[in-house]
């Protein structure tokens, strides 16, 4: 299998014409997020710059690095698959696809070795006709139809989003433990289910109510919590302080 | 089958103590690109403000309508589901889930009628602790390690646009509810809460322990066990019994 590395390091992504250079800074900080270093910029209005130094927020060797073309040519060189971003749905010969659909095309073409491209056009026109042009398919974002125009850094996020979900798809990390603490086991759920039921007797709960229903209850609703020792550990300190409350209170009843 | 506004409606983005504006008004746009429109902000740090306005970048329908709150219970009111973004994974007694898996558990908890909130933390210090105590599960946007915090209104983009991508896919049949009985919303777990806290108090349980780290910690449980309105019931129950025996206790100690 090829080395998650190596699969990033054969993506790129392109910003074409770009006006604001905090959208570059805030695509350079995107990427970074998702474990991407490649940024190729074509004609930016201004770059380098302090707002998109700003925005990067500590992903400057991104920006350090990214490469600056006169041309899409220039900035695709090398390239052998081009995904073009683009919100229009109009006819532009290119078949659409989702950014899930992208995501696993440009791994599938990585993974054999290609280089692969995602083009991002200018915050107000997008990729122009002639640009889609290099590219071989296009990707849209299925944003609602009175409102489609994603920020081009949110949009270079949501592309990078499904590249770093693609490629972590092949080895997913296990999720780390929910507590600090072992999980508790079922003889000491039993321990705290009997501590329970006696404490709910202690303190004169059930009133005619049948134990077993209550009991039932209670043992589905903490066993949905998936308790560790250390919270097993309060829930007993607090059913012997209840317990202690129950018996100086029958003992002066009595 | 429900019909995707009224799923949509069911939404909430609950940003907590958010330092800029501009993060506010690029999230309003982020989440009205997806289709939502339901923004609550609690206690930022400067709303309204013209770059909040600014970056929204038309979406002022969802900015004017933004619910402006004290407190993150406040925000939550209402809410029956709430999933907290946080990019860190150091214990927190609470379920670890994706994105993705977090879009499918939102719908199908909005398609059984319920309220959901997607809570997002400040822009440095993500959700604290107390924060996290009020959500039902953690969802971690699957950054790289060395580089993992992404941009507020870029982890509301990514969250967004899961919901949408869920939406958008043949709504399946909802599973069917966990509960017979309405599952318990944020105000009614607020009540439970000050009862718990009550009690142990009435009971003596603390004995020189944080009473806030307790607290916090049977937050967290009883929140995993997202209960419905008959357990809520039972719970006040056996805490008022328990609280009964401590006060007949203390008159005849007294």
């Amino acid at each position: 299998m090829t080395d998650t590395l190596d699969l990033a390091a054969r993506l790129r992504f392109v910003l074409v014409r770009t006006s604001h250079p905090g959208n570059i800074g805030s695509a350079a900080r995107a990427i970074r997020t998702m474990g991407f270093e490649r940024l190729d910029l074509v004609l930016p209005a201004r770059f380098p710059d302090p707002d998109a130094t700003a925005l990067a927020a500590g992903a400057d060797a991104v920006l350090d690095a990214a490469g600056i073309h006169r041309t899409l040519v220039e900035g695709l060189a090398g390239s052998n698959l081009a995904l073009g971003l683009s919100a229009r749905r109009r006819g532009v010969n290119l078949p659409e696809i989702s950014p899930r659909e992208a995501a696993a095309q440009a791994l599938a073409a990585a993974a054999r070795g290609e280089q692969v491209a995602m083009v991002f056009g200018n915050e107000r026109t997008g990729l122009e006709n002639e640009e889609l042009a290099h590219c071989h398919a296009m990707v849209r974002i299925p944003s609602v139809d009175d409102f489609s125009s994603l920020n081009l850094s949110q949009a270079v996020q949501v592309m990078a989003y499904e590249l770093r979900i693609a490629m972590l798809q092949d080895t997913p990390a296990p999720p780390p433990p929910m507590h600090d603490e072992p999980p508790a086991d079922a003889t000491q759920m039993e321990q705290f289910y009997e501590h329970l039921a006696q404490t709910l007797d202690d303190i004169d709960f059930h009133k005619g109510r049948t134990p077993t229903t209550i009991m039932l209850r209670l043992r589905k609703l903490f066993q949905r919590a998936q308790m560790d020792e250390r919270e097993l550990r309060m829930l007993h300190g607090i059913l012997a302080d209840a317990q202690r409350m129950a018996g100086l209170a029958g003992v002066k009843k009595g």
